[in-house]
């Protein structure tokens, strides 16, 4: 029996670079362990979710760690309140929320608050309030963005926006959409109409309104969704597991599936994280954990951003990085793929299939030597994600048979 | 964002033929343009419905536009019908039927009525009728076969065949095989016998007899279905589509579905259409559509008919007909397969999977740069029909991402 290191590299798939004489960042990328590790196990194709499905981080992380997206994923809310940090419980209520400007009759005059620069913590922790036995939480994002969840017992998701998505129009009353979701419509009202009258007066709103700043004044939420309750990843496949993650999107999902956080000094999400730490803390994870999930988002920052040379370094850096898993290639089954494509022509995720290595002594050695997106259909892999994990479970050896 | 054409060679797909020393017709044949367009982008193997599954034309097209034909699929009557060019609605029960010769007891004579060959509009026409409320239109097609239509609330297709499938047995009573069924047998009964009435002095039948022919003299229905009512094309995935297709049985999916025919002069669904003006009207059509569905038929007639020099010439004159294809790629997304195999040792459709071409500018190239059957297993795409309108949205960048 074997321990598995998962290593997600974010929106590593891609598609030919003008940049890149026509290939692509991997193709085009100097990657000698990569090449070494593919040529001593398994390659393949992977299809995150199905093929030409095009995944957000989230549904493909969700899909890949054994989680069917189109059943637990009722909404963006909860995924973004988990990406800005907010602590979220199964059951919970989540929207997307923007700061907002309105006149004193609730017409929407910027659905963005000018883009608001400053403030904004002091003014999303001004809204933590309890309405109707409901506890309601904001946490501040991006620009004008913030995160809204609703705890408390009696909710539900269905229920229509109050964001109207238009500016010069009156806010609207959000409408339940099914007869358990009066209450959670009537405290979405009382929410946005509190948060008026609690912000048109923030100190925060008065230093803007002296600067001739447009005032954050209201909070719009939309994209309700409710925080699904995962299966115990621990219990549903007896694996003790650890994930070794920056960005706070997927280590929300992983805590939402009881996989242990291991904190990494430097480890930032961003192309600068510390990668080398990340490396050793897996490692060490490896020798009390059955399972270590390793995601490292620098790949996908470069790709969002177009810069296909910057993403050929990134991978030429990781395949330096990523020495030390030679050393354990006895003891440990190894998996190295993306969450989904990410082509710098596009500077966003597309459903375009994710190279994969699988391997670990005595594996099947499928004989392909430089590892791309191309090469990788030479490989006997053919999968999607919702076979990622039976496939770990098979080729450490830990998998139950099904049957005599 | 890119259009999208959608090129379905009907019964492309064969098995190696003596009669092209064991290559089969699409290895055989010369083909520059395919080639060309397989080295500049994505190769496969496509199962219409399953691997195994031996398609229809109208089961593979339903479930390559993404609609499952397991769910849709009732019967053949519809599928029948439509081949016929009727116009049906859905909710509408249709039936394949044949003229039979019956004696005076409705004990069968003859199943195919002498397989007769003049008259059979005629005969038709005078069975369109009203029978308890029930609308009921006939409508003649190859010898003896007829669709017949029903139409009228309270129908169902769960009932039992009155053809009794041999001679010398008297024609069957249909029952119901539902409650909700009592009166759609009840009114099919009624129908079968007034045809006899209706037939037996015709005036087609009274000019047989005195030919020493037997009397086309009954309607026997069989393979009742419900025809379905399919989501729309455009509402299902924002597409404006309309489709060039010469074959009844596909333009009636077509429609079913909301695509919008493009009718094009000397398209005639045979060996002798004209492929050089269905191009010319597909691409003409891409400049106000998102997508075009083009079949071209040709290829499935000379499978049916065992004609494997014949499938090899008409793949080379594809192959050059198609050659405007070069000069849209940078706008247009293309997808060149077929919709099942018909191979020319079988003369009839088979499950053998089909040969893909996906190929627009700035595609991942899989580097297959001869395009057949065998070859196409070197490609990147092993993909299900279900899968090709995801594939076609997400390499047209117009998928939408489901997620964060």
């Amino acid at each position: 029996m074997k321990n598995i290191l998962l290593i997600i590299l974010d929106g590593l798939g891609d598609r030919p670079s003008e940049e890149l004489n026509g290939k692509t960042p991997l193709q085009a990328a100097k990657k000698k362990n990569f090449n070494f590790l593919a040529a001593q196990g398994m390659v393949g194709l992977l299809d995150p979710i199905a093929p030409g499905i095009r995944p957000g981080s989230d549904t493909a992380h969700l899909s890949i760690l054994g989680y069917d997206p189109f059943s637990v994923y009722t909404g963006r809310g909860p995924f973004e309140a988990l990406g800005l940090g907010m602590d979220l419980k199964p059951g919970d209520i989540a929207f997307r929320g923007n700061f907002a400007t309105v006149n004193e009759d609730m017409v929407v005059l910027d659905r963005r608050a000018g883009r608001i620069e400053f403030g904004q913590k002091e003014l999303a922790e001004s809204l933590n309030m309890e309405i109707d036995g409901v506890e309601i939480f904001v946490k501040e994002g991006v620009e004008h963005r913030v995160g809204v969840v609703f705890r408390g017992s009696g909710l539900s998701p269905h229920i229509t926006d109050v964001d109207p998505h238009k500016d010069n129009v009156k806010v609207l009353d959000s409408k339940p959409l099914s007869e358990n979701a009066v209450k959670t419509a009537d405290v979405v009202n009382k929410f946005v109409r509190k948060s008026y009258e609690i912000l048109k007066d923030h100190p925060v709103n008065r230093k803007r309104l002296m600067e001739g700043k447009l005032p954050a004044n209201v909070v719009l939420v939309r994209g309700a969704g409710v925080v699904p309750s995962l299966e115990n990843f621990q219990k549903k496949y007896g694996l003790k597991a650890a994930c070794v993650v920056g960005v706070p999107l997927i280590s929300g999902i992983c805590k939402l599936a009881g996989i242990e956080p291991i904190n990494v000094p430097g480890a930032t999400g961003t192309v600068n994280t510390n990668m080398e730490n990340k490396v050793k803390y897996a490692i060490e994870a490896l020798k009390t954990h059955d399972f270590v999930l390793m995601n490292i988002k620098a790949t996908d920052v470069a790709g969002h951003d177009g810069k296909a040379l910057l993403k050929k370094e990134i991978i030429e850096r990781e395949d330096k990085v990523f020495e030390p898993l030679l050393n354990i290639l006895d003891e440990t089954l190894i998996m190295i793929t993306g969450d989904h494509s990410t082509p710098c022509s596009v500077k966003d995720h597309t459903g375009d299939p994710l190279p994969l290595i699988l391997v670990t002594k005595g594996i099947r050695k499928d004989g392909v030597d430089d590892w791309n997106e191309i090469s990788a259909k030479n490989g006997s892999l053919r999968i999607m994600g919702k076979d990622v994990i039976n496939i770990l479970l098979n080729y450490s050896d830990r998998a139950e048979k099904f049957g005599a």
